[in-house]
């Protein structure tokens, strides 16, 4: 009796199980020995009951907590993925992927939710409502405000990606919308969904993640998008049919529910006029295009596809790509010395070589011959084209061969560079290698309006750029028209797409309640302790101080001036000051007035106020004279602690005001205060 | 021989003339008397070639202009328009309008225009490109940063609006586009084209519009949507119906045109359970129904449609609101004592009616009846109906009578009233009326997710309150699902929805001459002179100073504190201040810090530099102690010249260093300097 080995059955983690279709589904192989890797199928799972435990069940958990909360439950996540990382590498190559390649699905991915997490706990205040902008007085006597807040949409975020990133591409979704609080199903691509299965496994046995957040559909959408409302979102990563497919279907156009779609485009690189052969801007070039085009096989939403160049120098960038080119070692990426991989699947190079023969109609190839590929697998060599009058043609602007190809195409004018690159209708990404600060101002800003993200190459940035290619966390991703409209990461940016913008109006004090942060015009509440003797346990939005008055005499302004050495005119010289369009003679310091407001608003004693970290938004109003008198009104305006340290941060208005009440300066001092504090500390 | 008075033939402004369609198209009639008005009709006009001129015309002579420019020439517009009034009152009486529901049309869509314009003006650089956000590093070095910007879409935006605001639906729209830099197309709902026909032709005759930036389509929008592109924006206000229809449209799906849809929705009014018969917010809340169900004949797709109450107040509710609804005196609105003016049109009455007899399987008729209505015209009576088991139904949260008509619904706990305004599936707006801080916070966190805007009414705001109805320039407008999903106005945002956001990357240098914002990184540019002795005529973005360094003593930080009167303990008391998480002894204030940065950097003689007017963004960054030097780094970041005054705005990049090189603090300095200075004057 022998033991027949059983094929892996990929599953599915919904409504709380891991499940397996009913149906035989389809067989999946390596890309470099067409050995089976595992069966997948979705037959006869309730796609409909997973939505709504999501609904239900995450989102009930996640908007729970806080966002400070949920952006370290994803540090966490990442800290304990980072430790497994050798697991995803070792599956990883069964895709075709080489280490390289690897490193930006895994790790990339990764670290993608550790600058998201970092992003949100700098960048927003530990609460569950993200207040945005400052309120907007709607009436002269600040009995009426508006202030948009955003918060998180109470359904599901339905992920459907694509082949070539299986973790990336999970983990650059998951992150803003577990952090925006909104649960997430994705759907990985068939093809490489034993990557993302696997991953799914690890992130789910941390137990980081309430239940009902994360959910996985492998194999077919089936019925799924039947049953998304106008509280769902849906993200779609791959082909522009597939996608306008998903954009036209009657459930996302009758809910007017979020689409957002990132398909492939025929990014461009352009090589500028001052780039010649030498220069360092020419050799980046030529080392940027070929990584791209063979990083992945080729396979990247981002990789280049249009190589944009000087006329003159066309004949020269051709000889030294293929140069370069004719070095890849391609083969099963098992091996270390290989440097590129098969594409992944027979039928994706089938797929490339079908649109080759597209892009001839326009190009001529210009490759020189590869070594022999290995027979097994779905290796493709690199395929460099031609094409002499690309302003008159069509086809390579808009056929995308999805593998290790590109076409060169020569410019006349930096204004014909532009309208190329604006030929391909949209795009993810270009690059521009330029050393010549009007060069670069030239082409970025005329390339932008069809661009998500353009990239400058040139000497300073050549060891620290993080290259064409590469997504980043802090900048959006996503592109126009052919890229398919939608705009992701780009820091809180992607976090706010899964919340809902409200703008909420009413007095004051009403206002203040729905936002947590205190508004303008809403009464402050003083008692008999400084607000600097309260500690975050005892301290409430709204409470307030307000000062004796000083006053300001010109021996101040001239001892100011003398002390610190600002002895500008204004303050100095009253003939000078007089001239001043703004004032009627010698004014004090701005930097007099807040130093002043400090000794009036600061309780000097020991206490829970820990630091004044900085300032925001100081505005001067009404310019101080000698003789005028200070006081200040100081109101805890946000207040936001933080989870893993024993104090938090504590926003103030800060309302200067003269003798006449006319308001003299308004900023927000920010302030460390204690969470906890004993009166009778030493 | 006796003359025929010509009918008016509604003309359409298409590629730089008025043109009029080959067909003899629909008749458009007085909504109160039935009188023919015009005729309207766009048969064999060529839209693609307005489209085109749109773009190549209009939008090429706006790019040329700056953000201020743009913004300026809509205040010109604005108060030409204000100018001419009274022409669109006399002709918006047509559309069954009284003078009330024109003041919201005519003078709030004018109104738009300003605030628009003043908002960019204050929130936008006077620039041609938008510099969002701070530059991100993306490198330890500085060598390679990031930064968003915003550049003009190089399409036309085509503006589809519905008939109820045939002039603040097309002024609303077109502000942000024209400021942003995009022509518009605007094609009126034909019910009340003549309107906005009339405007059209009052803006085009001012020449205060460069040619090709506003274009005019009266009639049927034919193969007008065929023809968008990736660039183009199109926007829709309007039934769902034909919202769905557009938004599926071939050319939008394939070219992922940015679709912006705004729907009639369902939109609440909530009773607190505070609000009882007698609070002032009882009165609030009937006062704002009727006047919600009444205003434009109820036709508002912000009007008041669910009117949600303790189920005990009901009985009340429903007599005070009936009370109110049998004083209105309906009729011609030509007569000054009508308050309620007719439907649109005569389809229209037909269609309120037969949405009532819908709503009659949820909900029962209880409103009192109303005297004799005219017998011409499209009059109709407000209807109020009852529907006892809301959560239970369906009809009454989805079924829309567009018309003074609005469901009475009770609740029994703040949890069930949330529940019902979330079966509307996504609304515009809902209001609260509350005066109880907890009862606003809960309802508006809870249907936040749900709504675009959110009023709260309480006897605070009563007089200044703007009203649930009310989308107003500085707040979104705009809600999820069911109302479209689209977001409008919301202040410079709403600018920005006609432009592309893109992330540039590079070199500092390199990255500030494309953004015209000096990059933390970039190398500075020093001379002989103090940039405070440049004017504008001669400042430049980098021009650098760096300054000696300063010694700050003991003697130093215990002046500062006493002359200030700022002693506080983390400065005077060795022991407490090496208590404090932060510090390792005494440190120096962070005033003090700002003030001898600024007697180090400022150049005290007369000059262009006028004033400080603020800072913005300060942090400290590392403690200053006794013994240690400081020095500082400015840097000429953002030159913002007025265009109506003899100064601009210049932003200073502040940089103070310790003696070992470390960052001290680092803030933007906002000085105001003029255009012109000469080295001669007194």
């Amino acid at each position: 009796m022998t033991a027949v080995p059983q094929m892996r059955v990929l599953e599915s983690y919904l409504a709380g199980a891991w499940r397996v279709g009913k149906g035989d589904g389809q067989e999946l192989l390596d890309a470099s020995t067409g050995a089976p890797v595992a069966r997948i199928d979705a037959s006869d799972l309730d796609l409909a009951e997973a939505l709504d435990h999501g609904r239900r069940i995450g989102g009930k958990a996640l908007r729970k907590m806080s966002y400070h909360e949920r952006a370290l439950m994803l540090k966490a996540l990442a800290q304990a993925l980072m430790d497994k990382k050798e697991l995803f590498y070792e599956e990883s190559f069964a895709t075709g992927a080489t280490r390289k390649d690897s490193w930006i699905d895994i790790e990339g991915g990764i670290g993608t939710l550790f600058a998201m997490s970092s992003k949100a706990r700098r960048e927003m205040p530990n609460t569950r409502v993200f207040v945005e902008g400052a309120a907007e007085p709607l009436s002269r006597d600040d009995t009426f405000s508006g202030q948009h807040v955003l918060t998180p949409l109470q359904g599901i975020a339905v992920h459907i990606n694509a082949f070539n990133f299986p973790c990336w591409g999970m983990l650059e979704k998951i992150a803003p919308a577990l952090i925006a609080g909104v649960p997430c199903l994705v759907k990985p691509a068939s093809q490489t969904a034993y990557l993302t299965e696997l991953m799914v496994r690890q992130i789910l046995q941390t137990g980081i993640l309430p239940e009902g957040s994360l959910q996985l559909l492998c194999g077919s959408a089936g019925d799924l998008v039947d049953h998304v409302t106008g509280q769902d979102i849906v993200t779609f990563t791959g082909s522009a049919a597939t996608g306008q497919m998903l954009r036209r279907h009657p459930a996302i156009v009758q809910n007017s529910v979020r689409f957002t779609m990132e398909a492939d485009s025929l990014n461009a690189a352009v090589l500028g006029p001052d780039a010649a052969p030498g220069e360092p801007e020419f050799e980046l070039f030529v080392k940027e295009v070929v990584r791209e085009m063979t990083a992945k096989a080729g396979q990247k939403c981002t990789a280049i596809r249009r190589i944009i160049v000087p006329r003159k120098m066309a004949p020269t960038v051709a000889d030294a790509l293929n140069e370069r080119l004719s070095r890849l070692v391609i083969g099963n990426p098992r091996d270390e010395n290989v440097t590129m991989g098969p594409l992944a699947s027979l039928n994706q190079r089938q797929e490339v070589l079908a649109r080759i023969d597209e892009l001839r109609s326009d190009a001529a190839v210009v490759s020189g011959p590869v070594g022999d590929l290995p027979e097994s697998g779905a290796f493709g060599s690199p395929v460099l084209l031609h094409c002499d009058r690309p302003l008159a043609c069509e086809a390579v602007h808009t056929i995308e061969a999805f593998g290790p190809v590109a076409t060169l195409m020569p410019y006349d004018d930096v204004d014909e560079a532009v309208e190329l690159t604006h030929k391909g209708k949209g795009s993810l990404v270009a690059s521009v290698f330029t050393n010549d600060p009007g060069v670069a101002e030239e082409m970025v800003l005329g390339m932008a309006p069809f661009h998500g993200r353009i990239m400058i190459g040139n000497r300073q940035s050549a060891r620290s750029s993080t290259g064409h290619g590469s997504p980043l966390p802090m900048l959006v991703h996503g592109g126009p028209g052919r890229a398919g409209g939608g705009e992701e990461l780009g820091g809180i940016r992607a976090i706010k797409h899964y919340m809902q913008r409200t703008a909420v109006q009413g007095a004051p004090a009403l206002l203040g309640a729905v936002t947590g942060r205190w508004v303008q015009g809403a009464p402050g509440k003083a008692d008999s302790r400084h607000p600097f003797r309260k500690s975050l346990a005892e301290l409430r939005i709204g409470d307030q101080l307000t000062t004796r008055s000083r006053n300001v005499s010109l021996e101040d302004i001239e001892h100011f001036a003398q002390f610190t050495g600002d002895t500008f005119y204004a303050h100095m010289d009253e003939d000078a000051a007089g001239r001043n369009p703004f004032f009627d003679g010698r004014v004090a310091h701005g930097y007099l007035i807040v130093s002043f407001a400090a000794g009036l608003f600061v309780d000097p004693e020991e206490g829970p106020v820990l630091a004044n970290y900085g300032v925001d938004n100081l505005r001067f109003m009404t310019p101080v004279n000698a003789g005028d008198a200070l006081k200040v009104q100081l109101t805890a305006k946000e207040i936001s602690p933080r989870i893993s340290a024993d104090y938090g941060e504590v926003r103030w208005d800060c309302l200067v005001t003269n003798q006449k009440d006319e308001p003299v300066a308004r900023y927000d001092v920010l302030t460390l205060v204690a969470k906890e504090w004993s009166q009778t500390a030493p």
